[in-house]
């Protein structure tokens, strides 16, 4: 399969570069008579969009999607989806002067090493503008989760050492989409600051799931917490992903980390919604680690194509953080990866 | 692919039950002409040994390998090879009260929910166990990287709340693989606490590769951080991964995180060794935390089979951790991508 | 991987329906750097193309593609490309009236019992429309062969019960590609005559492959042929598929069919260019037998959606035969395959 | 996935050389609480024998399987099962003076080649035992098929220029499993003449699938007969494969090759069971011819691996035809595809 594929069953695969004609997606292994509302995967479309929260960049894309395929009188026929996003806002002249240039942080060095050649209008293909293609087939997952009672649900909870202290899923209204609206501010200004001194900043992603049956993942290498690090760790700016209590579970005893269980159920949830890889009904829960933005206004070392050494300063406007915005793409994927795991258990059950 | 299967180019397939007659990996896509060095694959088996250190239970399982098919004449021929592991301690007895109850912390209400029948004799298909296996696959792999100057070293770096405060690498020979000595006599004291304890702990290994050319991983969905968090999460008891300064890296401005470069290369690694899913050059550096061991001797809160409540005391000897046995996991499942991603490089240079 | 993705290392994935707004393909896997010269993937597809000869339809369809991704500079950068082809020529209202009938030799009764829905507009999905996002992907490959020697060249060789007597190679400018000028000539009188008689006719094509090194095709499942066989067989009305003497080797001595060999290599090819699935470096050749076209003038009994009969006759032109358009279908194809087995081979070579 | 892998969603791996210390199967994917019959699985490796009819080689190999996991109180579990089958008749000896030799019509050329190794013992992977690891598999996908009424049945229709005249299935009692108990006779004896002549001869082999519900294929590159042609040509001698009027279907016309409708369904089966790629619910036919054997007792011309000319005369009895002992061989491998078809059908069905 290409590495541009993801999934098994319910698969996608992204095409396009940040400043070429279009990006867009092909999902297959779609089940058929589902109604896709596109309205819905275009709320999502514009949850990531650039400026569609008020910490991000003024980048102007609106990017509205075109149904080429794959759909008849509104319904899925089980054929492709392709999905087409048109690039409207292409300066690409904004990156002429980058173009032998290796930005500190992202993908230009390995790229031009490994393939001898790159796309460096606005970082090409690794940029984070493909996560636009992502979020859109995740969007069609995500829905027809929905149908079978299933809810995903991401926010942020830290940006840089700003932490949430609850998690009041109900006070996600705020432009960080942090479930602890006292916390959401102090990270916005946390993310300001840093945009005031030509800086970023990371943070992270908490994902819920909830009204999972028990028995989604498949045993040994296919364990749903090891497709769902795969999915996030696709995620071009992730450096860290847990699940349950994470890496607080190294420090922890089998007797408190263990979840006992009585007639009603699980007495707790430490293990973050799985067991030996498989679903086990309780809520998924998993946090997802973001590095700070690459590009920053400040000064950088670098070097360029030839070795040169070069004092690089990036112009232009960037997001100070892009956790915002990732998290749509976080629910994007782990809805990818959930409905993936329902087809596959769908499979062998007879 | 098959869900017991792992790899692109470079893959493996395990099988085989903790009781069972035997577990087994067929290894396939290897180079042809390799002389593998049985003893060392041998040694790294030994490693994942119980009593292959002083810390672990004290079943007596020699893990002696036999090679059924892929060699000739002492090199591969490009063929599958298959590996066979005998079960050679099999006190399924001890199991038998266990069977129709879910052990806190274990994968039998999971398996029994999502297949409705598991084999119940030592946790069966989702037994450490299974991990010998890998192991075996896995020092096929480094072997091979080995001879391209690729060098993959594991160590435990957390036990409980005593963290390692070094690094020294040449410090390993201790019973937990710690680079620090110090550290590790502490967390040989905490292992050894959680025991008397009838509890057990978690921790944390560290994986450094060193070696690596530029190049390595895939664009998009297989980032060679995405195939080594799908590779880690597939050991049972993973609960967190991460990459360079992983979560820490929530903390950091972009002016501290991104790595520059001048004219030597980069002047920090705070990436990990990875960019744009792409390996750098530099040494690649991973976590990965383990919860604690799921088999304790305190009495546990449960139910069977039939939702009967029941007060669970596991009998015989586990590993209060896990931990140092899984060092060579670690290693091994890490080796495997690394070959998998050089493998897939290949196939498209020209 | 989805069943509309084709390829192990060169992969590709099509989309889109004959009367939806565009079809196209996604090509993964390509080598990075290689000045793909769109005129002769643009000259593939007119050979595909209705009315590109003079024995097809009559529709009116330009096929001209527009490359969305994966070039930069006029070269490959080993990034996804993203290729559509608009229908320009839509006339949907053709076939309302089919919409509710099963068409006799169409997928229409499978399709509408398989996923419950389908778009009936013209075959919809499983139109041979389809089969222009292939020619497109398989001209990119077979450009890459070429630049490594290998050239790929399919031809008619049998229309009904006429078939060609020689395999004259430089005699193919004809309108069915036949390496028969004289053959080619009665054939297309046979064409006529079918069209003529409200009917249609079936046909042979045959490929031969020069130039391929030693050593294509994987061991046991993915033999040369196998993939092959794969590729014909998921072309719409392909019924046969053989390799070397096909058929006739299960009428042959051991002794006639062997190939021998001496110091300037093997003495004949009755095996076709494959031994242990694996090419030997002799010429590659297979043949691939097309059904007659399914829509035919021809009044015929049918049943609709609900089980009612009925008497149906197709409107609107459709080829007698489709063979003469479906060389260039078996040429991309064959490319595909070999590229991709082309990659895979020097994945494990050190 | 390796390419000794076959499937999607019931998937088998084999591995082992012909004069090794065993071959084996991991069966991956397979529904749980399934109470395989062993000993149904055992008769259709005895088929498959040499020696398991009296026209094959008298070596003695019982094929008796050893079952290493997979099964829990006589049912499968979910979880792979491997399977081992010993090689105890090693005369590898036999072998010791063709092992710098490239048997005409062998792989040894190509693999010798490929792989710069090779196990010359007997063929080692190359080698047609590699097919009783398949048909392991393959018995155990035969009886979860028949457990659904699907009833898999292959026979020989040609030997040589002989023809079965009829499809009596119920006169298969021959050491052919010829569906003319006339016919075989004839065969028979044209084997027998083979082996007097010191040479062999080819065939044809026909299957007939009966109970398929309508719906088993996936749409573009993985329709049904796309898989069966893949299958088919990954088992070692053949050289064609063609589906209801296969080959004849290009001397047909439209209006005789098309299957038309009334109330009761299909008013005939040209198709041989498929439409678009999906079955039809009609009976899956389907053809396979195979060369003759390649290793005849006659003097060859070939060379040695430095491309020294050579007079070879090959040892040791040979099966003057394997079609008979193929028989088997296509029926588990039609069994294997089909039950993948089945389970991948489920996966996207709601």
């Amino acid at each position: 399969m290409g590495h541009n594929s993801f999934g098994y069953e319910f698969t996608f695969t992204t095409f396009g570069e940040s400043h070429g004609k279009a990006i867009g997606v092909v999902i297959d292994g779609i089940q058929s008579g589902f109604p896709i509302d596109w309205g819905k995967v275009q709320e999502m479309l514009d949850r990531r969009r650039p400026g569609g929260n008020d910490l991000g960049t003024k980048r102007n894309e609106p990017d509205a999607i075109t149904v080429l395929s794959g759909m008849y009188q509104g319904k899925t026929t089980g054929m492709p989806i392709a999905l087409l996003i048109s690039n409207t806002d292409q300066h690409s002249s904004d990156y002429d002067e980058l173009s032998h240039l290796y930005r500190p942080g992202h993908a230009d060095f390995t790229y031009q090493q490994k393939w001898g050649i790159r796309d460096s209008r606005g970082g090409g293909r690794s940029s984070g503008r493909e996560t636009a293609a992502r979020v859109a087939a995740g969007a069609v997952a995500k829905q027809i989760l929905a149908s079978h009672g299933v809810s995903v649900k991401a926010g942020t909870v830290q940006i840089g050492t700003v932490k949430a202290e609850k998690r009041a899923w109900d006070e996600t209204d705020n432009s960080l989409t942090c479930p602890d609206r006292e916390a959401a501010k102090r990270m916005s200004d946390l993310i300001e600051q840093a945009r005031m001194g030509q800086d970023s900043v990371g943070g992270v992603i908490e994902c819920r799931v909830d009204g999972l049956p028990v028995g989604l993942g498949e045993p040994t290498f296919d364990k749903l917490q090891a497709l769902l690090a795969h999915a996030m760790f696709s995620i071009g700016a992730v450096k860290g992903f847990e699940v349950g209590e994470g890496f607080h579970a190294a420090e922890m005893r089998g007797s408190e980390h263990n979840d006992q269980m009585d007639g009603s159920g699980f007495l707790s949830n430490h293990a973050g919604g799985v067991l030996g890889g498989i679903s086990t009904g309780a809520e998924l829960v998993f946090r997802v680690a973001f590095k700070p933005t690459a590009s920053i206004s400040r000064g950088q070392k670098t070097i360029d194509e030839h070795g040169k050494e070069v004092d690089l300063v990036i112009k232009g406007r960037h997001d100070p953080s892009i956790v915002p915005r990732a998290v749509v793409v976080v629910e994007a994927m782990a809805s990818a990866v959930l409905l993936d795991a329902w087809y596959m258990d769908r499979a062998h059950r007879q």
